[in-house]
């Protein structure tokens, strides 16, 4: 028994392009030859199709993708995700399904039981969780037991569901299991999924082939990463991160065998390593399924454009990247001198565009209601604004996409402008904290120096008035951002934080500025998600909310 | 037996407020006199405390507020609505619970069953679904049900659920049914809402005691409406829309009458009175809840800032909002008039404020990189986003929150500029297509006339290009907002708007224009919800989609 695991990068809703990526492979893993090949979670729609999924034009699509697909599978069989109507008028009108796809017809359907609905999940919205009696299908004498990424994961102590399929389905004395999945990244979640897989593996005793999707679908990224588990709870291979692949596997490779010779040692990259090639591939899959090719952004010397500016080039090439700096009065001379030797080592194009013609004609404008009142964070903002508007005029004359600079800490206690600085068409840092920028920074430059090192090691400066430092309104960034991880990432109240040594004042500061800040965060560009908590539609919380604040 | 309902306007997560209201409405039960007092869903934090949820120290906030309201329930008993925890180490950490309280004590609890997780709702997301055996709660010699929201609604054709609790509560003989709701606002929910409750009383033949929450969340509208419906199935009596209210019931009044002569007459008001009431408790509540008094906006002479305008002055007073024209070289002098008409007409203060200081000081900024270009859209967008930032420099010098005046028609098909029209702490009319727009209008002149005629009958147009109109750019607004509702709110797909008579190649183009948009409405702010789909929380799109577009 040949198994091919196919990890591909889906466009959502792009049912053409699916179609013709599955045939594809289907072809190529004849080739192989393979008795057997796997496609994703909901591979023929792309996942998360999101409320696409309450249009019968949408799911009709899917059903003509499934059967086309099924014509295809001669000397072969699919296993393959799509949704499928459930037949009871009762419960909700979806399943999330995979089809086995054999003789050229669909053999078996199997429905998921276990619907993420948390964080970036929202499964329930749209799927009635199966309740019918598990089967496993069988197919050149082997039994194969097919779950849907979720299904696996009920394993822990402290279970989410009342329900464990696996317990049901190892009744039926399958040989092995398959899992298809579309599981995104955050850095941690390889080796979570790892552990959980090993978990099955060892309590079912029995091989586990589990198949991711890999690229990005605006903030969520799918970092690929299958793999095959022996019987004995071995990382028997791992496909690769963040690019598609297709492998074959021999069920008779490992299945007889006590010690696993074959055993591949599994990828051990870095998070930070990670994080950089989740970064690159968002940037890319973002451009590239929106028909766009050319990305401007600001850069100002600081770390958090520089770094923006190293992934982009790398993502999209230096030659479809413009930097624009726009230096106003308050402006330093090292923050210029940063930002073009930065823009020269990457051999990106780049333009001084001096805000302050438009910023005095603003201030010109606004005199008669303004009158004497002091210099503030109106004058502030105003110059981040001014710069968001050349940029966006830029944008809309040439057709490059402006990219968001923000970074985590930033976003999450609301020290930036909106319509200025928080602009873009897709954060490229807004999941990382101010230190992990910089950490990202040092390994840019591991090799040599790429980001130059005055702007690692200069104070951050937003440099909207005269001397500013970002210290001046935020504690360092060390303290501050482990606050934040504890409020964020791991939702701890105030008295944890405190009880943890946090100094009170400080963490209550700290929340009310978090929780003050919704309004702003709400009017933001979709940011890439590399952490298990980022903003955007993985943490929703009331605007006019009154807690902690 | 006497039976209070509290219909009150809680503040997300602000217990002391919500505490102090719960108390204070106990007092006057006490007063009147009750037997019993009813809160409605998840009164102790408010409805929807979204993520909080997942905070230890705001769940323990919840249970602290019980206990307290618990220490006030001598000679009255209460029920009321909070998350209370799983104690079973399967499932997930919650249940939405309704506590009935009496002799300052937790008498009895009671778990939600049918957890809502579409539109708005994601219930799923932070509780487990009551799989325990129903019970009654008996309190002096009544039997009562207490059922939360969502279920007492499986009691349709295609039922959405497989449950049915009402089915196995009524196996229990209670005399009568409390349901405790937090059933958000839109144009069609309180007739829904009423054959709901009607169905119920007429299938069980009990009483039926339904209390919702009122008044605004961010972008939920609740609007009160709370209900009693007699054992035949006729509606006793409705409470107040868009207010808080506190009415006591006699259950002897008509549960031993055949006919039901204290019925009183259901309020049958329009939809477009429901919807503007709905929007002046929006705009107040929001202001209100964000400890905010004083609004902007921009008033072009067109209809939607006009109508903005009105419901803004209605909502925080004419002393609390204000109103500036910002004129181009492209503005009409009829645009002027009609602003300064209205403003004057509301007393409200305005402001002229030409923008072509600024728009030229960009221009000239500009000049070196689009040389001879022609002007166009980038010119056109630079225009709006002058507006927006002397607009927002006003907002942050002054402490105005910038109402965004942007209606559905254009939201939906991407007529407007991001960080320029587009901005705004909250929509005010971002869920009425243009042609509910005028309908408001003419609904706010009814009387007399407050807006002027010819800002309701001159063709709509940005002023963006000299003699510009919509219709230039787009097909006309009956014709528009009906593919869009088919679209949009009925979830139609091409091939269902074709049939229905629609131009084949004006549906693709309507279509695709509302998918590749998506980009632009995630970053746009809080719309006031009044249709059943509203940009925003309720609607979920990939941005990176490919379908339709």
């Amino acid at each position: 028994m040949r198994i091919a695991l196919a990890q591909l990068n889906y466009h959502i809703g792009d049912f053409e392009n699916n179609i013709a990526q599955i045939k594809s492979a289907i072809r190529k893993a004849k080739e192989l030859p393979a008795d057997v090949v796997v496609f994703s979670e909901l591979a023929v729609c792309g996942y998360p199709p999101r409320d696409f999924l309450e249009f019968d034009d949408f799911i009709s699509s899917c059903h003509k993708a499934i059967l086309s697909i099924a014509e295809e599978c001669r000397d072969i069989a699919v296993i393959v995700g799509a949704p499928s109507v459930n037949p009871s008028d009762k419960g909700k009108p979806l399943y999330n399904s995979a089809y086995f796809l054999a003789d050229g017809k669909i053999r078996s359907v199997f429905h998921k039981t276990l619907l993420p609905n948390y964080d970036v999940f929202d499964e329930y919205r749209y799927f009635e969780p199966n309740r019918l009696p598990y089967a496993v299908v069988e197919y050149k004498k082997y039994k194969f037991a097919v779950t849907i990424c979720e299904d696996l994961w009920n394993i822990a102590d402290d279970p989410l569901y009342v329900r464990n399929p696996m317990d049901e389905l190892i009744q039926l004395n399958p040989d092995l299991v398959i899992n298809i999945a579309a599981s995104p990244f955050h850095y941690d979640q390889p080796a979570i999924r790892k552990d959980i897989l090993v978990k099955n593996a060892v309590k079912y005793k029995l091989p586990f082939f589990y198949l991711n999707h890999v690229g990005g679908q605006t903030e969520l990224l799918f970092d690929g990463g299958s793999m095959v588990i022996d019987p004995q709870g071995n990382v028997f291979d791992e496909m690769k991160y963040f690019e598609e692949d297709l492998q074959v596997y021999n069920l008779n490779d490992f299945d007889y065998k006590d010690k696993n010779e074959n055993r591949k040692d599994a990828k051990a990259q870095s998070k930070i390593e990670l994080i950089h090639d989740a970064l690159v591939m968002g940037i890319c899959d973002y451009f590239g399924k929106m028909e766009l090719k050319t990305a401007i952004l600001g850069l100002s010397g600081g770390i958090d454009s520089a770094v923006t500016l190293v992934l982009a080039a790398k993502a999209l090439g230096c030659d479809n990247v413009r930097a624009i700096l726009l230096p106003s009065r308050f402006s330093s001379e090292h923050s210029k001198q940063d930002a073009v030797e930065l823009a020269d080592r990457l051999n990106v194009r780049h333009d001084i565009i001096a805000i302050d013609e438009a910023f005095g004609a603003l201030e010109d404008t606004l005199k008669p209601y303004f009158k004497d009142l002091p210099f503030n964070l109106a004058e502030e903002n105003m110059q981040a604004r001014a710069r968001a508007v050349i940029l966006m005029a830029l944008s809309n004359k040439f057709g490059y996409i402006l990219l968001n600079t923000s970074n985590k800490s930033e976003a999450a206690v609301g020290y930036g402008t909106l319509y200025g600085d928080m602009c873009g068409g897709i954060s490229v840092l807004g999941d990382l904290y101010k230190t992990q920028v910089y950490e990202l920074a040092e390994y840019i430059n591991r090799k040599k120096e790429i980001i130059p090192q005055n702007t690692i090691t200069k104070p951050p400066s937003a440099e909207l008035r005269p001397g500013q430092k970002d210290s001046d309104s935020l504690p360092e960034y060390d303290v501050l951002d482990r606050i934040l991880y504890g409020y964020i990432e791991l939702r701890k109240g105030p008295n944890e934080l405190i009880r943890e040594g946090f100094d009170p004042v400080l963490v209550k500061r700290v929340l009310r500025l978090v929780n003050t800040s919704e309004y702003k965060r709400y009017q933001t560009p979709p940011i890439l998600r590399v952490s298990p908590k980022a903003f955007g539609t993985g943490r929703r919380m009331p605007i006019v909310g009154k807690y902690l604040s």
